[in-house]
This record gives C-alpha cells, structure tokens and sequence, in this order.
C-alpha cells in the first residue's frame, strides 16, 4: 500500500466513524489507538474498506505511514490528552506536517496550541465536527480553524466526506486558530436553545395539554413537513415514539428528568459574557439543564410551594407551531450575534453566511431555516442583526404574536418556558427605541456616582440628586 | 503623634471616605497616594479630623509611620495596580503586617494573591466594600476574606466604622482568600437583578401605563414604607423625583438609555457558570445593560419591525408591588444558592445568615427582605433553598400570582421584562417535580448516544431509537 493520505489517532466513535467515512470515499488511511486493543476491533469492523485502511500500533510506525506533508487528524479527549499528544508527536513529524485536533476543544485552548506551533514549521488546526456518529460516518459539518497550508492539504479529503447539501460540501476554512472551535462551540449553543424549546413545547402539550408521548410525537412529525424542518424535530418526533422494551411504556416517560451537559454551551456562555454580549436563550438551556439535577428539591418543592397558578387556556397547535419558528430564528440571531462579536474582537473575519451554509447539512442543527439564514446573510444585515433581514422580519411578523401567546400562557398556568421567554424578552428588548437604561443609569449615578450620557449633549455628566 | 493605628492607600472617593470615617472613629490613619497633589486636597478637606490623620508623600515614611503588626488599607483599582504595589510595599514590610486589597477584585486573584504570600510572615486580605462613597464615609457593609491573625488586628476598627443594624456592625470575616471578595461579587450581582426589576416596573408604568416620572417616583416612594423598604427603592424614587437644572426635565428623561456596567455582574455570572449553576436574573440583568449600548439598532428595529403586540390590561399598582416583592425574593434566592455552591466548591464555609446579616445596613442592596433572609437561614433551609423557607413560601403564595400576572401581561404587550420573567420562570422550574429534561436527555441520546438514567433503576441506559 502506498503512504497513506492522513492519519487518524483516536478510534472512539467519533474517531473510528471519521476513518470509515475516509476510508470509504478512496483515502488512503493510518490509523492507530492508544488502547491497542481498540485497533483490532476497529480492523474487523471495517471489512470491506480494509485495502484503504492500514493499522499501526507503534506511533513512530503510525507517522511513517503517513505521506509528506502529513495530515494527522486526532479524535481524542480535549484537555491535557490533546496538550499530552502534541508534545509525543511532535518530534516524530516534518515541517509543513498538520497535527488536526477534532473534538470540542475550548477555542482558548485551541489559540493556545496554536501559538506554541508558529514558527516550528508544524502546523495546528482546530476542527469543529458535527452530526454524531452518524453524521461522521456518513457526512458531518465540519468548521476549520487553522493556517491555509493546512486547509489545502485537508480540504479534498474534508469536502470528500462531509455532509452535502445540493451538492455543496458542509465544510469551510473559516479562519485561523480558533475560529473553527469556537464556531462548533456556538453551533452547539444554538443546539442547547432549539432542543430545550421543543423540550419546553413537549412539556406544555404534556403537562397543560394532557397529551401522550406518541401525540407529541405525531405533532412534532407534521411540523417536520413545514417550515420547522429539521433533524432536532425529527429526532424528537423519532424518540417520543421509541417504546422501551422492558415496562412497554414511551421511553421518553421512563427517563429521569436530569440533564447532563458537556462543556460547549457553557462556553457560549462564558464567551459571550466576556465579549460583552447575552445569549439569553442559551443561558436559559443551560440554566434548565442545572436546575434539572436538583431533582430532589423539586420533588419537595411541589409539595412545598403553593399552588399559585392561574388560568389560562392551553395554546393551540398554530400557536406553539409559530411560537417555535419564532423562537429558533431568535435562539440563532443571538447565537450569529455572539459570533459576530467574536470575529470582531479576534480579528477572524467570518464569513456568516458561509456558516449558515455549511450547517445545511450534516450537523445537528440542520434545518430549512438555515438556508433562509444563509440567503439573508448574503443580502446584507441592517446593524448585523438577523432579525433585522426582511426574510426574518417578516416570519417574525407572523410568529410573534403567537410566541407571546405561548408565554402569557406558560406565565399564568406555571409551565417553565425559559428559552421561549428569553426569546420573547430579548425580542422586545431590541425593539423598543427608548428602553429602560436611564433609569440603571440613574440610579447609579446616584449612588455611585458613575456618571450617564444624555440625549441632548455628548459627554459624561451627573446628576443634581440633591440628598443622595 | 503616636504611631497609626492603620495606613490607608489611595484617597480617590473610597479611600478618601474611609480614610475619614476610621478617624472620625478615633482612629490614628496614616494616608497617602500615588498622585501626592491629592494627598494635599485631602488634608485641606480633612478639616477637624488631622488630628487622627497623618499625610505621608513618601512610600517608606508612610510604612514606618504605622504600628508593627501594620494595616495597610489599599482603596487603589483592582488588577495590575495592586500586583504592582504589592511588588513595591512587601519589602518595606515585617512579619505580621496584613496588606488589604478594599478594591472591587476578581476573587480569582485574590486567592492568587493570598496564595503568593503563605508562608511570607505577611497577610493579605480580601475586603468588600459596599455602600458608595457616603456608605464608606459614614458606614459600609464590609466581607473580608483572610487569615484569622489580620482579622483580630483589622477587627476594632472595621466594626468600628461599619454600618450598623440595630447596633450590630456590618462587617464580618467570612472565610479565607476570595471568600469576601466573592461574596461582595454576588452582592452586586444581586443589585445588577434588584435594579433590573425597578426598571422594568419603571418601564411598565411609563410605557404601558402612561405615567410620567413624578408619578413613578411616587409609587416607588409609597413602597418604601412597605415590605419593599429598601435602598434601591429609595433612591430610585429620590432620582426619579430629581428635575434637570438644564431644561428642568426629570433628570431621568435626559439620561441615554445605555448602561453600563463593571465586573461584578460578570464574574457573579461566569463563575455561575463554571459551578453548574445559573443565576438567570442577574444574567436577564447583565443582558438587559449589554443589549441597551445597541441604541442605533434598537431605534431602527422599532421602526422596521412589525407591530405584534397583543391588547393586555396595565397590570395594577398592587400587582407591580407584589411581583417586585416575588422577583427580589427570587433573586437574591438565586445569588445565596450561587453563594453556597463556590462555598461547597471553595470549601469556605459560608455562613449565610451571617452574610444576610451584615448586609441589612450600609450596601446598596439594604432591606427589610435581608432581614427576613437572616432568620429564614437561621431556622435552616429546606435543600438549601430560600425559596422552601416557610415565611418565604408564605411571602411567594402571596405574591407570586401578581408575578404571573404582570409577566404574561409583559409578554402580550411587549414591554421588556426580563428579569422579572427570568425569577418567575426560575420558580415554576423549581416548582415543577417532573420536569421537562427527559426529552433532552431522549434527544442526546438519540442523536449522540449520550445516555440518560432512568425512573425505575440505576445506572446508565441507552434508548432503543431504531433508525436514529
């Protein structure tokens, strides 16, 4: 066999699914596993892809089959496995070589790394990849990071097998060192906000609407048909009909109700604190999912707490249809807006609609509305705000009303709706010329003397607050 | 003169404040700052107190003039500033001399700065401050975190000038390193919520409700005498009473509505976040001051997006009043449980009763509420909840129906609530024994094989999706 045309060290799923999707688009491919063990395995189950695959268990062997300049992509734990890695490897490879981190790397971390290759003529690339399992066996989104010799060395074998959506492949160089990270890192804050408002729609037809896991189910799948199009509605219409076969119950109904979280949504979150920005539907995913493991509490709690709700009628159909399209386009604006922020601080230049494109397809957040996003991207943002673009402005017309319709009622009737209300509050928020801030401004001018702007002067200026 | 009793760094506001208030105490307090001019206005302004005062210009003399084990008071601004002038002051120091860093620190650094001088002979503490200049000059509540050696030598004089509650001072050593600085974090990190909340019942009397400045300043000025009493309501009226010397406006209707923001809020919420926890109502406060600096695009989005509000009644006077006494509940609810997570995490020990305690006088956050928190911690939490307290669920049964009512009346009118729809949202999530995270946990598992628990058994389990 000839020097294979990449490298993959890391067999998990991720790892082993990628090295099968290579394998099986004619790439010659090195694989290799820390646990030796796992490199057999991995061998059997690849069966007929086997003449694209050769297996080393010795990393210097590993190296050696690979061609010049090397293409090493690594599927294996972020942290101080990736930072433990580099440092291995390092000494095995040549100039021009792309050592390629594919998991969720922290971007600070993936910049960090990136800093400590320039000028040793090895080259770092951090990789945003998305879809699951499935997604990288068959055709994931892929969001690159790193220097252009890298990209052109990676880029046949990544537009090879990634995902397509009317052909065009779901991958991009988006900038340089952590560009690629950070843009899989909002993707999955956007994911935290779409799942957590179908979560916040099941529960309302559940626990307002009296309705069965199937019938949230049969619902979910006649929206998958419009303009809510898109594999988190799919697979959550997909799930409320799985059965579980030990109590022959939905499965849906015999899974606690804690949820876990790994590090991106948190991330988002940090991030978009600290560039200055709110991504209040993410941080209401996130907050629902820690709150949810103080399952306890909230057992006592209902027993505890007076019933202090109201009435008010269950939303129809429509309105939990629309206040879920509104909703997404929301949760996305902020998700776009904290990248914006992002691109400008780190000098990235991202091309948004470049992003909205290539999650099309392939990752978990595909949906029909990210082809309209990739459209209204390309027209142009009035102030970069998405839902300023006439397309959104528009749906958002039609959807509002009914999102507000779907709060009121969740307010009065005491079904949680985080996400949906922090959509709903940010909406209003940024439609209201004249907000509420001179009134913090006041009153920190009072008591701390911190000084406002006015409307008629520029400058900095107090207060005659008299006996503050 | 005799030697002074402590030494105070930095004569800008705070300093300059708390300079006066130890020797109007009878206090010996050796000053002095970096700019020297200031040293001189500070003494002319000193008046009858340089009797107890004693001005140095130079770094040494200023050193020697205090008595061994020393108190040095650093009001200088937090970061670069106190790692340079640490750098400077050690060497000039003996063994048992205790540096105070009074700034608004990131506890982060302060538990690096301790860290740096175990082991020295010298101390270093932490110390909050809060209460604004006419606070520090004539009473603040003060957290200090440090070795118990400085606070017996910090002790006398701290209680000395604090705040004081029906005799009782507010201050109190909370626990080592960070633990005074965090506390103080979360403090205004409650504020950023309380303010929040005023400001948007502000916004719904002026938008909704037509009412003019006066008017509001009056309904804040009537709740003062209630179980709403506290600072932030007080000032609130009094500034909104306040007249424009210029156009003879309220002052309010010329401040921009822009607020800006310092660390405090920040870091509460980011370190929230990194303790699994959310704080929603500070972070519906830190959004709503980041989403106000996007004046141009707010007043553009008024104009171009479409009108989708829905009729809904002004909520009442009385039911503004009671969803504000549930959202303050609700907020600070949600600042304590942040408090004993980095207790837990930090191992500081918090005594939050202490912390209610010393917080009912001299901060900005001062209440009749805190005194109620004190004796609801005192008689132990339920799951460590205010929310489960008994004279807190009595408090929310009562309110708590205005909160629904006023929040779903927001959402129909599309006057922006954020932080009062965050507390409700927070309290039926809490409320709400079987919530909504098993169709999170159905959709991770579904698409990335994340695996949920389950009602009936232990361990971890995977759903049978068939084509997932």
């Amino acid at each position: 066999m000839a020097k294979a045309d990449i490298g993959v060290y890391g067999l998990g799923t991720m790892g082993s699914a990628l090295a099968l999707n290579l394998a099986d688009n004619g790439f010659q491919v090195a694989v290799t596993n820390r646990e030796t063990d796992w490199i057999e395995s991995f061998v059997a189950e690849a069966q007929d892809l086997q003449g694209n695959l050769v297996a080393k268990h010795d990393l210097q062997d590993f190296v050696d089959a690979i061609q010049t300049p090397r293409t090493i992509l690594f599927m294996i734990p972020s942290g101080a496995p990736m930072d433990a890695m580099i440092e291995t490897i390092s000494p095995l490879l040549s100039e021009g070589d792309t050592i390629i981190d594919g998991g969720n790397a922290d971007f600070n971390e993936t910049i960090r790394r990136s800093k400590t290759f320039a000028g040793t003529g090895l080259h770092f690339v951090g990789m945003g990849v998305s879809g699951g399992e499935k997604g990288a066996r068959f055709g994931p989104s892929m969001m690159v990071g790193g220097t252009d010799h890298s990209w052109s060395q990676l880029r046949p074998m990544a537009e090879a097998i990634a995902a397509k959506f009317e052909g065009n492949p779901c991958v991009a160089h988006l900038g340089p060192d952590g560009a690629g990270h950070f843009v899989k890192t909002v993707h999955n804050g956007i994911e935290y906000a779409d799942m957590q408002m179908i979560a916040e729609i099941y529960g309302m037809l559940r626990d307002q609407g009296g309705q069965d896991a199937a019938a949230i189910g049969a619902v979910f799948g006649d929206w998958n048909t419009g303009p809510l199009q898109s594999y988190l509605i799919e697979a959550s219409s997909a799930a409320l009909h799985a059965i579980d076969e030990k109590t022959k119950q939905p499965v849906v109904d015999v899974i606690l109700d804690k949820a876990g979280s790994k590090g991106t949504g948190r991330w988002t979150l940090i991030e978009a604190l600290k560039l200055g920005q709110s991504a209040s539907t993410i941080e209401a995913a996130m907050g629902a999912r820690s709150w949810s493991s103080e399952k306890e509490m909230r057992s006592e709690a209902e027993t505890l707490l007076a019933e202090t709700t109201q009435a008010a009628s269950v939303p129809s159909l429509s309105d939990l249809h629309d206040a879920m399209q509104a909703g997404r386009i929301l949760g996305h604006a902020q998700g776009f807006r904290v990248l914006q922020a992002a691109s400008d601080a780190f000098e990235w230049a991202l091309d948004m609609s470049k992003i909205a494109e290539i999650w099309r397809a392939g990752c978990i957040i595909r949906s029909a509305l990210l082809d309209e996003l990739m459209d209204a991207f390309q027209n142009g943002l009035p102030h970069g705000h998405l839902i300023l673009a006439p397309a959104m402005r528009e749906t958002l017309a039609k959807t509002v009303p009914a999102l507000r319709r779907v709060v009121a009622a969740a307010a009065l009737s005491g079904q949680p709706m985080p996400a949906l209300s922090a959509a709903l509050v940010w909406y209003d928020t940024m439609a209201l010329g004249r907000g509420t801030a001179n009134m913090i401004q006041a009153q920190r001018d009072f008591f701390g003397h911190h000084g406002f702007a006015r409307i008629d002067a520029t400058g900095k200026h107090h207060g005659d607050w008299g006996e503050a």
